[in-house]
């Protein structure tokens, strides 16, 4: 597995990382990190591989574009002083382009979105040991859906950024487009972006996999 | 207007018809009407037409399928001698075959549904001065996306049973549709059926216009 | 209609306007704009002509009195920048004069009232495309209640403003009473102030009409 | 006074009287007679003339019209076996005739009510001691407003009723009336029928006069 | 009465006075005056002789001593400007006595009791119409009782100051021991302390005869 | 200790047993016994001599009067077929004649209260290896207070029954007695009856030592 | 995977399997699946072999022994008709003899948990395509503690019935030893039984690698 | 008794210590001792030698470790003036290394535990009448099991410095293994370390006796 033993590993993100994580900092007793696909990790790492003492993290908060995560960086990923660090954002930089068309300033444009993910990442990269690249997605096939066919750009976004810091890149949109083969998308998500447990395991597996670990 | 003065007008289907009415009866005081295109249907006639005092009843029950429908029916609607009847339902259906896919039973396939929905408006039609039957619809203008294209499937039950009994037909699926033009469906209702108060507007509108309500 | 595509729409006032908005700004998801008249602009608005892009704002708060409003005037409505201002205030003023006659501070005297309102009328309207401005109501048709006598002053205030300024004015106490013809104030709000579904449309509607609105 | 010592005195009404008594009994300890006049009567009957031992039981209940008192007399009224018995109804059997005009079978008739009221009087007079018949009320002094003028007959029934029967008549509309003199309705009552403390202590002051109590 | 018209009567005191009244200031709609004497105070003035405009702010605190009393004194009396001011303190400086022995910095030792009164009394006469003095109590009537003996010596305090300043004098005290002529003191206060309606309206009505009220 | 290793020991009461015992037995897990004597004995039997093994059984009613217990005998004593058995019965009893004397039906003379304990004692012993038998009391050391004077006649019944039918007598009274030598009833039990953590130790103490057991 | 495509896969069991799940039938939306092994259960099957269409169903029961299985096996497994059944009961059965030793009838003992069991297993195999037994666990490696050796008697009586009934046999109690060599008991449950979300990992792993499943 | 009388008796400590006591200063009416053994030591204290009059106050905080303590030492300690101190400390320095093993600085090593402790009694020490140290424990009678061997290491370090310090020991370890003779651990506390009703009157009773009370 890339993350060797001891490691401290930080998620940082929206909603779907967050899911009801303990405030301020995401880890330790009681669901402390969340009921989300960092609860599956954690609790996978945690029974199956023990002695690799993965510290994990979780930093997720709900609504968060990657201009937020900017705002609470300092005190949420560089003073935890985390060896991996995994972001999963741009979920709300796309969705409020329109559930909330209106309301323009609650969005972030794919320009901004760039190189806001950008500084962070170049910012962050040398205090880490490892950085793992996580796409937004929307849990929809159709690729001509206006919101899929915008979040595959934001996700274009992080493919090109995975590829030129260096970071390990996770297609959670594959991912998912993958999942909905043999099923439709409300199974996993009746607002196509909130998994349900289902969901926030194929989440886990696609991070996992990425890491190269095995069950 | 279609509705004669003083008419008493029952809507009965499932959550979007229910959207926190009053039990048992959804009439009267303090939201009775609950917070959905009932109760703006109830506002628009009460504000500006009060002197035709049209009667509303909301009777719709969240979850529902056609066959819930058809065990409260003596209870809901016949024992309650409304003048005119709106009937909304398919959209529980439906969606059961596509959220819980594994769980048929919770499921009401075509042949099904449209057999009993005839069965109540035979049973019905009979007893009232005027009949409305509206489609269940899924706020998504792809209609290759195989959820709307099972509700078109039942939309179009919907549409030849009005033809053949002589109902008022509102096709709520291209009222959608039409409000989709300028917008994403996530504006409408992140779920795709759930409408937020736009939504529901939509679904009000429609259903005035179908029987000649002028503002 | 009166307000060009695109303009943000801000509307200010007591509880009837605030009716449960979300703070600190009333927009956005999940009833954010309430459950009032302005609920029922937004979503008039938002259903039937999208392709306008009105982009409507809750600033209501209740018990507020003009002089509440001239308190939070700067954040609550010049830094907002809205294009169209919507006032409507003075209920309190005049109420607290009739509920808690012996607690005089907590009501507003109609020559403060007049000259607070205009201030704030004279500072904004420079900054806008539009002002409207609405007359406080009691409904009750009959002219000798002392409490309808003294607000059919307020609203002459608001009627005079209005002219002088060139601001478009709504006499929701018109509009009341004349909903008024055919029923009882009970069946529109038990206290006469606060309005049922159907008292808040007859706002609504009074109000989109003065601005040009076709349904 | 009127009641003679270790009177068992029973109250009964709607949600005047109520005042969220105890259930299924209204007296005892905490409250048990509500937050109204009659926790008013008991406190004074109670803290000023202990020695007469009057026992105050309070049997209201929100909503009632005078048809729900028949339902419930046998084990609310006469099963209790009071000495004295005050009765309190009406406002319900005519505010659902302006509140809710279209529900007509929740009001109660003039006719209705005057006979239902005097079968009551008639079954329940010979058992008891002394009778005590309260008037609706609505606290409005313009006799003109519709339901004001309603309630003025339903309360001349109560009248006659008393006369007829030889029942204490306890005119609540003057009394409110007569408070009235000084200032507006909405300083006893927003809604014109449920009283603040001050209104609840008028019709406690004018059912103890009746009575013959001294302060 | 002693009180001219248009006097705004303040009453400050622990707990009894207190019942659960609005905060910041206990005076305007909805129970603002709480649930014990001081809204029946306001509730007999006010549905009895409105025309005299008495403007009732109640001020009590539950727990709190004399010496709670001096630390808000400024605050919420002085800042207030009544015209009449009834103070009611003393039950907690002695309670604490009893209850919680062995803490004893949470009592007040007669001496400071004694003169922290007086300096307040002092402090605010001058700026007063009239000032009334009430007794602290102890609903045994038992002189001999250790708590009953220890409150007879505040009481004595309180009667001095009274005569000494120029103050109403209200003996609760006395009241109290007259309403147990024909009762055990649980009838109208479990704890011999907090009284029920009826031990409440004991205190309003001493109160209210000692300034010359007539119902 | 009188109470034989492995016994059952079931002790009914008033709500100064109940103490919010588990419902319906009051045994097993997660203070099932409640926060008053009862839990204190289990725990000092469970603490100190667990090898003696008592099983403990809270089956105390709040508001309970003896009248009360003998409805639930069948079913809360003798189906549930303790060894040893404590009665502390009798403060309800005598309390609703002081602080409820209009409402006799709520109390218990003194001939019924010494009838129906007997009753009960009568057919329970002989099926019982001990029984306690603890007296009601008043935390109130003035025995001239009425209601004192009356509970020690109800205590007296207990002693007489004791001592006929050879029961463990238990005096609680003279207990209560014996802590107010050197304090005020208050610091035990604002209300006299309900005491509170060192009152209830009291109430253990005196039952311990009755039954021989050694700390 | 031994369940073949389409199952239907019932577990049953105590709170372990409960968690929280769904009432009456543990399955559908919202985490009716609860938040414990039988949600990742679901979750993996659903999200990495959706194909197979594995219907899992959870009807665990919070404090349940072999004895509470019994009395709902016709409703929650028999009227179910599973096709694969779980059952992991028996955890309860022995902690009642440890944590609440006096109250003898709330424990099972061996003899009668393995009859019962095998009552019911043999009343059921021949209804299903597969049955798996799993053992009760005690999360503590030291198997001197008294309730770790009693819990393997039990555990032995589930591995000897799933060898006679051609059961798959899943060592519960093993995979937590296992589990347990790099780390003490409090982190994967405080009380040594109900795990945390790393514990609910290892029974689902345990499970899910007895029927072949593959990740 | 070493406690002369009318000495203040604090007690510090975790989650055992305070037991829900109030904030901010764990003494006064009401459970304001929280429900654990310090609510033990005060009852029987005031209970069976109230003319001892010996204050206790609670100052214990759950999850607290030794830094926890040290940080609010001066205004939870040494600004309470107490004359007889007891620390209970521990147990939160050494559980965190077991449940949380890889968030190391949760925890306090054993350096850190015996020099930060030492610190406090120290200072302290000069200040008192009397301070009693108590062992950290772990309700497990298995002294192989890795936290039991841990807590024994700390256990010494509280032995050792109440030698050297001259402070009164309370070996609670001793204590609680004294109770498992008969019993098993989950009869005193599920996860070995919050004790159920009778584990806090062993730890109540070792305290006791160390400081020579007789009940």
């Amino acid at each position: 597995m890339l993350l060797a033993p001891r490691s401290k590993f930080l998620l940082i993100g929206d909603s779907v990382t967050d899911a009801e994580r303990t405030r301020p900092v995401g880890e330790g007793l009681f669901n402390a990190y969340g009921k989300g696909y960092v609860a599956n990790v954690e609790a996978l790492l945690s029974a199956t591989i023990p002695d690799h003492a993965i510290r994990v993290v979780n930093m997720g908060c709900g609504g968060h574009t990657v201009l937020d995560l900017k705002k609470r960086w300092q005190t949420d990923v560089l003073d935890l002083k985390p060896d991996w660090l995994s972001i999963a954002i741009g979920i709300n930089d796309v969705w409020r382009q329109f559930d909330m068309p209106l309301i323009t300033e609650a969005a972030v444009a794919l320009e901004t979105y760039a190189a806001t993910l950008e500084e962070l990442v170049v910012q962050t990269k040398p205090t880490l040991k490892g950085l793992i690249l996580m796409t937004p997605y929307l849990i929809e096939p159709i690729k001509t859906d206006l919101m899929r066919a915008r979040m595959d750009q934001y996700g274009a976004v992080v493919r090109d950024l995975a590829a030129k810091h260096g970071a390990v890149f996770v297609d959670l949109q594959a991912a998912f487009d993958d999942a909905l083969t043999n099923r439709h998308s409300s199974s996993l998500a009746w607002d196509r972006i909130h998994p349900n447990a289902a969901g926030h395991m194929v989440i886990a597996r696609a991070l996992l996999k990425a890491i190269g670990y095995q069950w």
